[in-house]
């Protein structure tokens, strides 16, 4: 249908909002071409946050009041300059941090219990060199946390459940029941994973040559937060000369990341940033969204607002939060 | 070294016992041809309890008096005619429950969060296709666990710290922080994921065409039991007719199973019996076997003996224990 409330879609990776956002709005596809015009009254843009907010949509919309971010981490977008122009930001709240977690959990588990070379040996009828595999339990294996915020306590959560011991660091001292350990150099050097859980804001190139020469060649990185957390090139050059033992890499410094940066870099596990894109968190972050733009453009009631105590509403640009 | 302790290994399965036990023991692999009278003072079998054990070979052994199995299910040895023999009869226990279920876990997460496709889709250059991929999370997701020993157990605690919804069933009711299904076939029809962990014993082929059509076409079996648990032709056609959704299997009817017997048919995720058999698991097993070994021989004082009270000791066979 055609609504009077215009919503601009700012990324293709949120392509799927446009069918259950059009049900109430006039939806904008904003990385299509598209006449100028049709921006001039548009008042709200849905952004994702790990991809850079076109700076060119957003001077082509005088009508800006809002910017709803459809990720926890909004990273992409500049929200001292949103506050600066008087424009309002959201984001969505606790929508895929135990997904994330899972995710990781699961490319553990698939490196230190050897499964990808297991089914190779079975469907190959090679089933008798079982005993060759490098098969090792998660008893005394010890995992290092980089972050503890959401995802990083999901994550260490279920590594305590299988035996896993956990440490972690982070900038700040936090209250948590695993040590923190006293740099990110002594982390790495003490885990046999270390998992990146870290919001991207001043933390560019944190895993530095150095702390992936500190995991080793026995040591398995697992980044399930942002590529450019991990100097990529330094990660590479490290599995190829086998000083680092393997990695799985959800999220790269370019996204896509090109198939050929990883042709023969050996030990990888590499998925499309899918590890917090399940169906559900779908469903979430398009209610959460959908909240959101209700709320903005006065389409509910403070009754029915009042049903939405969980649900992270819009709040003035420029207030700090995790990124 | 060559002693007057003489140990029988009697399943190639059990070859790496082989080198650790020769340090004390004269150690004789009973699955090569031997001269038949090595065996006459031979005191002591080590059994792999998953395969048969060879009674030709057992009848070569006039002065047999114990039988030490290796694993903690032992449906591959008859215990009352051992009873009845008068020979003593001891297995490992708690060696491996803990890894066998991260292995089930982990199948679980590759399945789920469609870990395999999205590593292709990476290396293939087609990225973008990344919203199609069968991504869903485990909030909502339920599994039926068939049989709640101490595997069931660390499956269930695992998949509680992943947010599952959790049932079981076995033929008899036991306290659980977990309901239990009235029968095996609703546990399959109210299961997203069913989870084989029943010992074999009066059990062969539990898993039957009826139980694996009430799992259906978006239900997926995980069986790090035995495989002749479940109906395994039955099997194999409803994964091939759709009628199943899909099958890790890391224990077969037959094993080795023969690779061409899998080829083509879809949605499976094969390992070689691999689940419980980390290098900390055979560690474990090893340092068990030889306590047993060592109780037998008298090589140990009663005052090292009870440094070992964690550590299962012979016992007559006939004693009814896990299967």
């Amino acid at each position: 249908m055609t609504s009077i409330f215009k919503v601009v879609i700012a990324s293709p990776a949120l392509d799927k909002l446009v069918q259950p956002l059009s049900r109430d709005y006039t939806v904008i596809r904003g990385w299509l071409a598209q006449d100028p015009a049709i921006y001039l009254d548009a008042g709200v843009v849905v952004a994702a946050g790990d991809a850079p907010l076109d700076t060119q949509l957003l001077a082509m919309m005088p009508a800006l009041r809002l910017v709803v971010c459809a990720t926890r981490g909004y990273d992409g977008i500049d929200v001292d300059r949103l506050a600066a122009a008087g424009i309002a930001f959201s984001h969505v709240e606790n929508v895929n941090e135990q997904d994330v977690a899972d995710h990781a959990l699961g490319t553990m588990i698939m490196h230190r219990r050897a499964l990808l070379e297991g089914d190779r040996l079975v469907r190959g009828g090679r089933w008798e060199r079982a005993a060759e595999l490098p098969n090792r339990s998660f008893s005394n294996a010890r995992v290092g946390i980089v972050g503890l915020g959401r995802i990083g306590r999901a994550v260490a959560n279920r590594a305590s459940a299988m035996r896993m011991s956990v440490s972690w660091w982070g900038p700040r001292e936090k209250p948590a029941r695993w040590p923190r350990a006293g740099s990110l150099i002594e982390l790495a050097r003490e885990s046999d994973y270390l998992v990146v859980a870290a919001r991207l804001h001043h933390n560019v190139g944190l895993v530095s040559r150095e702390v992936l020469d500190a995991l080793g060649p026995t040591g398995y990185l697992v980044n399930v937060s942002r590529g450019r957390l991990v100097n990529e090139d330094a990660l590479i050059e490290a599995l190829r000369d086998g000083r680092l033992g393997g990695a799985a890499l959800d999220v790269f410094e370019q996204e896509p990341t090109p198939a050929a940066r990883w042709d023969g870099v050996p030990n990888t596990f590499l998925t499309p940033h899918s590890s917090g894109k399940t169906a559900e968190a779908f469903h979430e972050m398009s209610k959460q969204v959908g909240t959101a733009l209700a709320r903005f453009f006065g389409t509910i009631s403070p009754e029915s607002e009042s049903l939405n105590e969980d649900v992270a509403g819009p709040r003035r640009a420029g207030a700090r939060g995790a990124r």
